[in-house]
This record gives C-alpha cells, structure tokens and sequence, in this order.
C-alpha cells in the first residue's frame, strides 16, 4: 500500500499524511476547500464530497480510503469502496454518525449508557421527556460537534417548541448523566483484527470544545475502556483508530459517543506514546501490523481555539511541543495544539501550567 | 520565519520539512535530483548547487537558509547569505568541510585531537608519515563521507604513491587512535546563543557506514563532550544543529569531526527526544527558543542500508518505528532507518535484538 485517499483535508489529515510519510505513505485528499490545511502534505482533489467524478479520481489514485470526520454521505462511502477498501467501512460510519444506531449498538452489546428516547417531533419529545425525566439532553441524531446540535432540557418549561428550534430533524433525548468528568478510549484495530489501547484520556471542554486531554492511568478504568472498545471494534469488524468517549462516575463507564477516526483526544500520542494515533491508524489501513500505545512518560494537550500563542513563547517551555495547523484563526476555531511531555511529574506540573497560563493570557 | 530554503534535497531535508511541518514552515529545497526525496515534502527548485538563478530564486522564497549537507561550494553560501541569513553561517561550513580547517579549530581551542601532518604531495606525505607516525590514516581535506576519500597507512610500504592514489588533492594525515569505540555528540544552538546537548550516541559502523547509533548515557564523557561542542559552536557563532564526532579512550574524548548540521547519529531523537534534532534545527534557525534533549526512555537507532526489510516484519515489532526515505535501494544506500524505543531495558534489548536480526536476515 503507497497511497490513501483521505475524505476531508482538515488538521486530521495533515497529521495524518505527516505519519505516513515515514513509512513512505503518502495522502490524497479530496475537500471542497481549495486552502484547507492538509493539501501542502498530499496531493489535493477539490471537491463536493457527494462530487461522484472526483470520489471516482480519488479511488483511482488510492490503494485504501479513509476518513477524516464522520460526516459523509452514506452514499460517498458506497459509491468508494465499490473500487477500493474503505476503512473503517460503511457499517462503521453509519453507526457512528447517528446517535441513535451508536446507542442502539451500545445497548446490543450490553455497554452501559444513558436513558434513552428517540425523538421524531414534538410529540415524541414529551413522550421521551416522560420516561427519560429531567434533566436531559436532546440531540440532532447526525451532524452533531463540538456542542453543537444539542440543547440541555433542565425544567419541563423547556420543552415547548424544542423540536422545532432544533430545526425538525430526527433526534434522541439522552438522559443527564451527573457525571465526575469525561474520558476518551482512543483504540485501533488493524485488518488482521489485532486491537492495541492507548491508556484512556481525561477531558475538560470549554464553552463545549475539547480544551485539554490528558494522559491519567487508571487501572479499573482502563480494564473496562478496552473491554467496552473491543466489543464496538469486533462487532463493527472496524480497521483503522476508533475514539469512544465516555462517562465516569466513581469506578463506572458510562457510553456517550464513538468516533470513528483519529481524535483530538489523542494528538497526544504524536509526542507521548511510542506509536502516535496516526501512525497507528495508517499502519492499520496498510496491513501493517499496529504499534504500541504505551505513553511512557508524563503526558498532555491543550487546544488552541481561536488563536495562537507566540510560538516562542510556547517552545520556551521545556517539554512543550506546538503544532499550528496554518488555519486563519476565527472563534471557535481548533487552529492547532500543545503537547506537554515529561518523565518528572514536577516538571510537567509546572509546563502545563505555563502553557495554560499562555492560552489563557491570549485569550483575555 | 515561515519558510526555511534547504540546499540539498536528501532524506535530511524530508524529515526536516515533516519536523517544521508542526510548526507550520514549509521547506523550499534546491536539488539537482528531480526526484530527490524531500520533494514531496516541500517546493523543489531543481538546479546544481553553483546555479546562482536557482539559489537566488531559493533566497528570494524564503525566509532563512540552511544546508542539508557540508560540501556546498563556498561561493554559493557566500552568495546565499547576501540575501538572506544562511544558518550555520558561511565560516562554520568553511571550517567542517575541510579537515584541515577543521582540526585546526579544536587545537585552537584546545580540544584533544590526534597528531596530524598537512599533506599537499608526496613529499609532505613522507614528512607527515615521519612525524605522526604509523599507523595513520590519510584523508582528503574535503567532499569525503561514509568512509570514502581515505585510507588507512599501516606499514611503511604503504605509503609511496598513496598521494597520487586519493587524487593528488589537499589532504591530511591523522595519527591512528587505537579508540575503543565512537560516540557522537548532537547538539543545538539557537540565535540567542542558548545551547542544548543531546545525550551521547554510540556508534557503530560497518563497511565504513554508520549502522547503529544507541543512547547510553555517561555522565563523565557527556560533561566533556558538552564543554568540547560549546567551544566550538561559540566560536563559530553557530546557529542550528551540529554533530561532532569523538573517539573515546578510556574517559577520554579525542576529537573526530564536525558535521555543520542534523546527523544520522541522532535520527534517534525524533521519536526518542522530547524535541527532535530536526525540530531543534528549525526552532534555532527561526529564531525559536530550542526545546529539551532529553531521552526519556531506551533509544537506539539502526540505519537501513542498500535494502530495506519488510514494513510489516518491522512494524510487529513493539517500540520500532520504520523510516522508509523513498529512495531507490542500492548497496551502499542509506534508505531507511528503524527507531526503537522502550521504557523497559529489557524489552528494548529484545527489540533491538530483533531489528537487528531482521535486517541480517535481507542482507545474507
């Protein structure tokens, strides 16, 4: 395998390209955005995804296709691996882009998860309201991130005229979970169905936008993370890296979503494990064997949304390494990221703290 | 800075481009291989080295200058840095690529070295040959590498017509030191003049070629070392990475050789350093505050010369890291290099072992 066709040109396909060029693989991208970030690393077709010519130059010049976000048109990914290996599969994509087939396949495979009610108008929302209770959380079923397409139901006064504010697309009401905090299992299978775990992530969003993953290692967690992934992996015959985040409360897991690509919440790994998420998903999607997701040393990242630090100032801090995406900051925007790695908890105490200190400085 | 010119073209300028591709500058290479193995990785102007349309072309993209390997003409870097700043700067290149002027500077700045003779005919051969004494190897003072432009003189009858035999260009005679292994120091100075060391390599050749380079600190030879590469890289006002090469005798180091630029012999560092040779030498050459050296962890690094193993056979192997170049194997050819890191010694020796007997395995 010496070439993958990349659905989508964003940050995610540039690491990925970047990944791959050690082992000599390259990237084509197809994006309908002629400037997007990963097109200085691989060969760009730009395109509508739903763009059937331009799906068919990208399977003609790819020996595998791969995903950059969930996003597609079921039909895009149909239509490619009528000519070449799409991984992960339709099954996968279809499955982790509707939250109601995502939880229904958690519930198949006896994860635990929130109440649930599916939601097809107003009607069926105070259906839903009834049995899931309140508080509670009503989402699109597709096309939702970053907290967007959701909105919080706390007291039954805010219930009239959600559906339609939400726009009258199918949804889920999703029970609240009082959770301590969230984490993210980033897992990969390659296609001799091999599985490997990085050690889980913990999470902490702003304004509903990841902000700073890191690397804490729990082993009753853990244990449960890798158990819970295995059954999604398996069951979805998945190639490639899956992200599947959760809830926690005490020693319990609880389902929120699975990713079905490479995720934020593991761009640590580019500098903190022994075998980076991109690496990983390439080798997998390659018939390569994957590597190890051992994080050897003390390890973190913190986004940069809508603007950039001096990069001077980030790189004076020992154990930080930035990576700017070369995206036109705007707010909201993931523009790039820091990763804090130290083997001296101590040390890496004191750059996370700096390099937060910086962000919040920026954004003042 | 936002664009970084390299003159040459190499595997050195590739892992450079993926190294300033995080912080988003983009390398602009002059090659005179149309099918040079950086040129995925950034724009190729494709010209010999003394084209001054092409190096003024190359100043005019970027923003900085600097050189993938030592033998450029004089004039060109002369002319280079009319434009733009070129880091290392034209002395230090003056000074590495010719033994001479080389091994002048650590007398000068009383590093150890051994017994040398200036030799520019026969004449001055035999005089050298009186004086350093025998055994000793004769060098050409310049364009030599991998062993090659030199010979080693152990008898008397060896020494009439070598002069004519190496080519009757400007060389040296270095006195022999019977050493009992190699070691190089890879390290960085910024444009504030902060300087970073990263921990010793041992090296081990084979046909003359750089096989293996592994981390193994020691404290006594790594204080030497770092005061020897200080001197030197404050003489010269160094800004970039540098490699100098030292025999060791004991506890003691005698100086080899400088290489005014990112080595072979720390191509572990990109995935065993928290910051990279490649990182360090963009971050210093753009005026970036350079980031630690430090090895957290078991690192070797083993070059694949002349063939490359199986991706897959490399890949099963945990902590390895395979480098393919994207070159055209032939004897003698650097093509690739496999990284292994590992926090446990004895997984790390399990897996060297294993690359080790691998790469045995394709060259029997």
């Amino acid at each position: 395998m010496k070439t993958i066709g990349v659905v989508g040109g964003g940050q995610l396909g540039r690491m990925m390209a970047l990944a791959a060029a050690k082992l000599d693989i390259q990237c084509v991208f197809v994006d309908p955005n002629p400037d997007c970030c990963a097109a200085r690393y691989g060969e760009l077709i730009q395109a509508a995804y739903d763009d059937q010519a331009a799906l068919k130059q990208l399977a003609d010049r790819a020996d595998v296709i791969t995903f950059e976000f969930e996003s597609v048109p079921s039909e895009a990914v149909e239509f490619l691996s009528r000519y070449k290996p799409a991984r992960p599969g339709a099954k996968a994509l279809e499955v982790a882009r509707d939250r109601w087939n995502e939880k229904s396949l958690f519930a198949d495979l006896g994860i635990p998860l929130p109440k649930l009610g599916l939601v097809d108008s107003q009607h069926d929302l105070e259906k839903a309201v009834a049995s899931v209770g309140l508080p509670a959380v009503l989402k699109t079923r597709t096309l939702g991130y970053d907290g967007k397409g959701q909105k919080v139901l706390r007291v039954p006064s805010d219930v009239p005229g959600t559906f339609s504010e939400l726009g009258e697309v199918p949804m889920i009401l999703e029970g609240f979970v009082d959770f301590d905090y969230e984490v993210s299992a980033v897992v990969v299978r390659d296609s001799q169905g091999r599985c490997r775990f990085y050690p889980l992530a913990h999470n902490e969003h702003r304004q509903g936008i990841l902000y700073q993953s890191s690397v804490r290692y729990d082993p009753v967690l853990q244990e449960k993370a890798e158990a819970y992934s295995q059954l999604v992996l398996e069951s979805l015959d998945y190639v490639g890296v899956m992200a599947f985040e959760f809830f926690v409360k005490g020693n319990e897991l609880i389902a929120n979503e699975i990713a079905p690509r490479v995720h934020n919440s593991g761009h640590w790994s580019i500098e903190g494990a022994l075998c980076s998420q991109f690496e990983n998903h390439v080798r997998a999607i390659c018939d390569l064997p994957v590597g190890s997701c051992e994080a050897p040393n003390h390890v973190a990242m913190i986004n940069l949304i809508g603007a950039l630090p001096k990069k001077a100032d980030i790189c004076a801090i020992a154990g930080a390494t930035y990576h700017d995406y070369g995206k036109q900051p705007k707010p909201g925007r993931k523009v790039g990221h820091v990763t804090i790695v130290q083997s001296d908890k101590a040390a890496f105490d004191q750059a996370v703290a700096a390099v937060d200190a910086l962000i919040e400085n920026i954004l003042a």
